[in-house]
């Protein structure tokens, strides 16, 4: 199929690159000139800019933009829209939150566009193994660009799904990454509680996470990426101990929040990044404030 | 190798057939006389009693204990100690405490006995895919004792490993349960969070972690359970929402508070188990009664 792509960041170059290997004919647009020029040699068309990009596509157009959720995505679908014409099908492959893709399907409707909401899992990994695909919008529409999905996915089955109404392509997504949290905080205060006896039991931790790898009930897709990290250097010491959040994990928090419904481990694991990206909390300073206060114990001060 | 083996439990049982398949001797013994009836039909001698267990295996003899951990592990071990000798070999691959496991190893050592900790994973699928064995002790033992681990293990590399001196084994094993409850928690909560919506988006749950199977960053084999369940009933409700805990979460937790190391999400994990377990806590009556008292809200009674 002809597929316009928005965007030569690591996932829009990963998927460029999956299509065209599969023979799709793939028009690539960035905002920086030179972010495509790779994918150019590799085999995409350049696009110089967004009206450029409609009109090396012939119509129906596939535009699928994966660009940075929020006004980057708004901005240039917004863009998009007096230089397309009906029929014409949008997908945001971005870790939108799914009640802006609601909105921009309804939005997109009145000009006859049609608008699928994508989750895309697999990370700078899916070039190879393949995306993992949580589709959401209209059926027949999903059914046109049902060969793309089939492409861009792993092999093996089930690889993508349609998953339901506009929105549920991100929503999904949503929760997908809010587990990911909860997993990854798992695995670490783990080998957090391993190390504090790395000593006493002449523990190798890299090992070890590669040992849990191979039966183990505890095997995952994850856990081989931090038995890979762990066996190179199983203290990290190169790294910061600051976690970033992007955003997926405090939506899926929130939505808990809004319906009412426990979520302890996911929300736990949002709260060690959020304490890990603090180096100064007052909360620590008033309780230490308060022992000496009330306790006479010696608070530790700042210089 | 000859190896006798106490308890024909589903850990005991999955083992001792591992064993028959690789060519390996397997004496049984347990308590139920009925308990090993199938394994016998399947090649393994049955032992009447601990005694004829330790005269049916030529000495230095491997005894393999399968049994609880706690009470009945201590007292079949210690009954053991009068009829073996010097040389001898027990391994303890239940989710005995770690701290057990180093004692009974210093309680052994002046009659000459070597003794392993062996934390065993894989459930009741490791007769088929093999179990991830982590062997704690001395390396010079587990050196004897490694035909029998490499059968029992994964065919894929590693599979097994010693992974340190005595008590290593059973601690290595109790940090990968508490990462085991914190990865079922948060799926747990992810796909409590997706049933939220079920009917707003039209989401098929089951169909959604099959889908997570492929490709996504939280591919896992338990997400690989997790989603033949739910393929085949997305609801459940056949199950109390009632989930037991075995000891080693706790045990887990317990030592993360006595060395100071935070673990909010495999804690959190825990408190959802024993939140689970209690259908009228006096702590939610408190509150509900609080509410009431000073707000003025009416609060719900029990009959």
């Amino acid at each position: 199929m002809n597929v316009g792509i928005i965007g030569a960041g690591k996932m829009g170059s990963g998927i460029t690159r999956r299509l065209i290997r599969s023979g799709h004919r793939v028009v690539i647009y960035d905002i920086d000139p030179n972010a495509s020029e790779l994918l150019v040699q590799q085999g995409a068309l350049k696009a110089l800019d967004t009206q450029n990009l409609a009109e090396l596509l012939p119509p129906p157009r596939l535009i699928w933009l994966m660009l940075p959720a929020g006004n980057s995505t708004e901005s240039t679908l917004q863009s998009l829209i007096p230089l397309c014409r009906k029929g014409d099908i949008f997908i945001d492959g971005s870790n939108s939150h799914y009640e802006d893709s609601l909105r921009r399907s309804l939005m997109l409707k009145p000009n006859g566009y049609a608008f699928l909401d994508v989750g895309v899992s697999g990370g700078t990994w899916g070039d190879e193994f393949g995306f993992c695909l949580m589709i959401g919008g209209d059926k027949q529409i999903f059914r046109k660009v049902e060969p793309v999905f089939r492409d861009l996915a792993p092999k093996a089955e089930p690889g993508y799904a349609y998953v339901g109404n506009s929105g549920s392509g991100h929503f999904v997504k949503m929760i997908h990454n809010a587990i990911e949290y909860g997993l990854m905080q798992s695995y670490a205060e783990g080998i957090d509680l391993l190390d504090a006896k790395r000593d006493e039991f002449d523990i190798d931790i890299g090992q070890i996470a590669r040992l849990w790898t191979s039966g183990s009930v505890i095997r995952s897709w994850l856990l081989e990426l931090i038995a890979s990290l762990l066996v190179k250097d199983s203290k990290l010491d190169s790294f910061k101990p600051i976690v970033a959040d992007s955003g997926l994990g405090r939506w899926a928090v929130l939505e808990a929040v809004n319906m009412g419904i426990p979520a302890p481990s996911i929300t736990s694991a949002l709260d060690a990044r959020f304490s890990s990206q603090r180096s100064n909390p007052l909360s620590a300073r008033l309780l230490s404030a308060l022992r000496q206060e009330f306790g006479g114990h010696l608070a530790e001060r700042n210089d």
